[in-house]
């Protein structure tokens, strides 16, 4: 091992995995895996599939398993094979390989229907409530449902098979890392039902992940090797935030760099 | 409607299954689903197959949702369509059909890790804890995850579709209704690791639940035309209790008759 950790990173063709890439690709020694062959090295393979990711985790040292459906209002038909099959089959490839940790891209939507029942309101500046890892799962669609499932599922894995787990509530990055685009105004859940173009960006200036903030946030999973287990939300330090950062400051040395317009 | 509600019993050829045939026959309408032809009538389906299930859940108040692979040793390829797909299956035909509630068997190995970092002072009658519904999950199992995942699925049926789901983490229903039999010796999870005779006794006669206490508990749930969402454990009254009975009894008015030896 030439002293840097080999990082395999699933799903490294989307919005988070070029993230990663751009941002920790000097740091790691990273791998992608992604589902359709892609301008960089890349092992192909469906993650429904076990055997055919298998070859992938050979001689890694932690995966980013970023690989999913991400599409809240996404379908049982492709949550079925892409969360919930895909999410056991990296741990179980994670476990088979003996890697040491994974860091499973876990969601706000774990808890999503906190921000159903609190919106628009729960934007505003001076709305006191904020909501923390220990918070009851309360999902707000499938796609949450699986989510909550693949943190369970890593639970186990710390428990039983000794893998340290890291589970990212991840807010919303966006590829333009811009959370006041005029594209925020239409990337709010539908299930939301945001009236006003002002709520939906309320909503994306409290719950923004910028690029590089979430690149900062996994590598510090990838360095915490006295972690065996978290669960964290990962936003930038946005004014209007309503999930709780301490806990990841505390645990994983996170520091957001970023702040979105009040 | 005769003033009976109409219920359908997923599993009903199972242990609990049968308690329920024979404790709640004449309270309910009761219907039957199961994996293969019985005795009783019974509409035979495989839970798997969402289409092949639809037409038992037609007329029917409330769905008693039993079937799963029960042992906690499962592994993943029985996990996922008779635990993972099924219970899915079951909470959409319920919804499909405008059904009122699901009563879902849940499982004391969501926190089973507790059990097996506490195992077997925890059965001791003198030791003091006990765990309740709000404690953090800790599956001890893929059966655990599983179970995990069934309670996330009924808290999104629960919220985003009016369906009035209640989680039941059941201890452990014995065939022959008897918690200090021989049988008992050799039937706690091999993940436990007990030692001794004395210690598999006393883990049967902490878990324990009584076919009528069972099946009790399951119609405090069918009454129960208050509550939304309730996620209780079901043991009988145990001397060496080690999970929470005061919300199940507070929540749902069980009040169990039976309570293992000492």
């Amino acid at each position: 091992m030439d002293g840097k950790k080999r990082v395999l990173v699933t799903g490294a063709e989307g919005t988070i995995g070029a993230a990663v890439r751009e941002h920790l690709g000097e740091r790691y020694d990273l791998r992608s895996l992604t589902l359709t062959p892609q301008e960089f090295p890349s092992h192909v393979a469906n993650i429904a599939d076990l055997e055919a990711i298998l070859p992938a985790f050979e001689g890694v040292d932690a995966v980013v398993h970023l690989a999913a459906s991400p599409a809240v209002e996404t379908p049982w038909e492709k949550i079925l094979p892409n969360n919930l099959i895909g999410t056991y089959n990296v741990y179980e490839a994670a476990r088979r390989a003996g890697l040491g940790a994974v860091v499973f891209a876990s969601s706000n939507h774990t808890i999503g229907m906190y921000e159903l029942d609190g919106a628009p309101e729960l934007y505003d500046l001076d709305d006191p409530r904020v909501y923390d890892h220990t918070v009851e799962v309360r999902p707000d669609s499938l796609y949450g449902v699986s989510k909550v499932y693949g943190e369970a599922l890593g639970r186990y894995y710390q428990e039983r098979h000794g893998l340290r787990v890291f589970c990212l509530r991840i807010g919303a990055v966006r590829a333009g890392d811009d959370p006041i685009a005029p594209e925020v105004l239409v990337s709010s859940p539908a299930l939301l039902d945001l009236q006003t173009e002002e709520q939906r960006r309320a909503r994306m200036r409290a719950v923004w992940l910028s690029r590089r903030d979430c690149a900062h946030l996994i590598g510090c999973c990838l360095d915490a090797d006295d972690v065996r287990w978290a669960v964290v939300y990962g936003i930038s330090d946005n004014p209007r935030q309503f999930w709780d950062l301490s806990h990841t400051r505390e645990v994983l040395g996170y520091e957001p760099q970023d702040r979105a317009p009040v």
